[in-house]
């Protein structure tokens, strides 16, 4: 990683947090408990993997700024969406998240029901305003639906949860993956790279080829994390996969050949993005970032 | 109501299981315990009001089938999310819904907490796929989300959410109700005109002032229905409200006098589709329903 892409990278983050800002509802707005969860949910949080990767992918194609942001906000919005369902005592019941307490800990569990749904809401309204081409905006919105939905995000969460306790195939464990967080990661290429332009079958090809393996690679690297972090520096609870009883790829195939797996990965990512040349450094330096994180 | 109205009614609510089975995913696709439980959720359900409301309004501008039956479902899904969620035992903790077990009583909490958010991205796919002029679409998916999120729906339930055991005035109450309930059947009146044409500012004045009636009458008859109903009619718990020290119309006004507020509103609701004269005879006949309704 170059310092001019750590530079670009804090550069974009702190512009995530000014655009979610900006397309969140402000908290004098009624209902203003529930603005200010969402908030609460949304904002101050993570890396933006995510809008790293809509940004990183709007360069391609010299995307325009409104649209690459919006794009950028829904799928943070997304994301943290379903961050909040996640740590829900009826689904993970996780006390801890980005170091703050979770939202229905902060506030109540209806609460955090309630930011969910309403933030899945944001994320499809911020994409349905602004400028752009029409068609361009509904297609971005078909491809946020549908990796966010049953055949998407929450279709992995529900394979995820079917799965507790039993013996997964490495097959079955990287089908639950590519739907449970891969899928909102190749969305997020998809969408700043389509902010730029109509894709191409072929472009469309390598595009997915390196967000299969990004994604990929960051599930591994956060199964490899969780065993071996510990939660101050996770900013969650550490050791809480195994202590569930969750297949992980660190159960499955052991720690050193699941480190070689990402590493693995992240050289596949590089290669499928030779074809985009110069323009496609910072998505090559963010498959690094996603390899090499400690959080 | 007219025969005619009558025929027109269980044909469409027909139609409406027809279209909301061919929209939602099938149970034999991957995660098939999700699907199976999304389509436990919102088949074979209610009296289908919102779909109703988006074909009766369709027919004011000869909308086209593929557009309206797609915004039918839509409208139909954030509705029955919002039911699954709503049931849950972290707000209203209900286990009758429609004369079945509810969601998370048949499966489990988690599966209903996925069910609701996989149905809302469900919702959004589909008003984003099919025929019709993009900006037309376009325009659709901005009212349904905003309709759908914390100045719409979800709003209305936060709101809902804070005024438990809270003497609320009548615009408070009106206020809540307006988001919990009146923004979708707004929704669902203007997406079904908008699936004809292009409104104008005086249409949407006039359409706006039918589901300001309607929707606040829907909610009356709901508080004497629930005050006056037993659980078997009503198909899920009667009393509840009272029960949960909730604020109703009942318990502000008095049975009579919601009464007569009610009739009062339909009367409004009839008077706001003069303009539309023949046309809007479904419309008109779909008030006296939302009044006369016994469930």
């Amino acid at each position: 990683m170059t310092v001019d892409f750590r530079h670009w990278m804090k550069q974009h983050q702190q512009l995530c947090e000014t655009v979610l800002s900006d397309l969140l509802p402000a908290t004098t707005l009624v209902p203003t408990r529930l603005h200010e969860a969402m908030r609460y949910a949304a904002l101050d949080g993570g890396k933006r993997v995510r809008a790293l990767l809509v940004f990183a992918a709007g360069r391609l194609f010299s995307a325009p700024p409104d649209l690459l942001r919006r794009a950028a906000a829904a799928v943070e919005m997304i994301h943290a969406y379903s961050l909040v369902h996640d740590d829900m005592p009826c689904m993970d019941d996780d006390a801890l998240r980005r170091g703050k307490p979770t939202v229905h800990i902060k506030y109540d569990e209806a609460t955090a029901l309630l930011v969910g749904d309403a933030l899945q809401a944001q994320a499809f309204l911020v994409l349905s305003e602004g400028e752009g081409a029409p068609e361009t905006r509904l297609a971005m919105l078909r491809l946020l639906a549908q990796a966010s939905g049953s055949t998407g995000m929450c279709g992995g969460q529900a394979i995820d949860l079917d799965s507790v306790g039993l013996a997964l195939s490495r097959e079955q464990l990287e089908q639950m993956h590519r739907l449970k967080t891969g899928a909102l990661l190749r969305a997020s290429v998809l969408l700043g790279a389509m902010s730029g332009k109509t894709l191409s079958s072929v472009e469309i090809h390598a595009l997915d080829a390196y967000a299969a393996a990004i994604g990929l690679a960051f599930q591994v690297v956060d199964d490899v994390l969780d065993a071996t972090a510990d939660s101050a520096t996770l900013g969650k609870t550490a050791g809480k996969d195994a202590a569930d009883n969750k297949p992980t790829y660190v159960s499955l195939l052991g720690l050193q050949a699941s480190q070689q797996l990402a590493a693995q990965l992240c050289a596949e990512a590089h290669q499928a993005l030779l074809p985009f040349g110069e323009q496609a450094q910072y998505l090559h330096d963010l498959a690094d970032l996603i390899v090499q994180r400690q959080a």
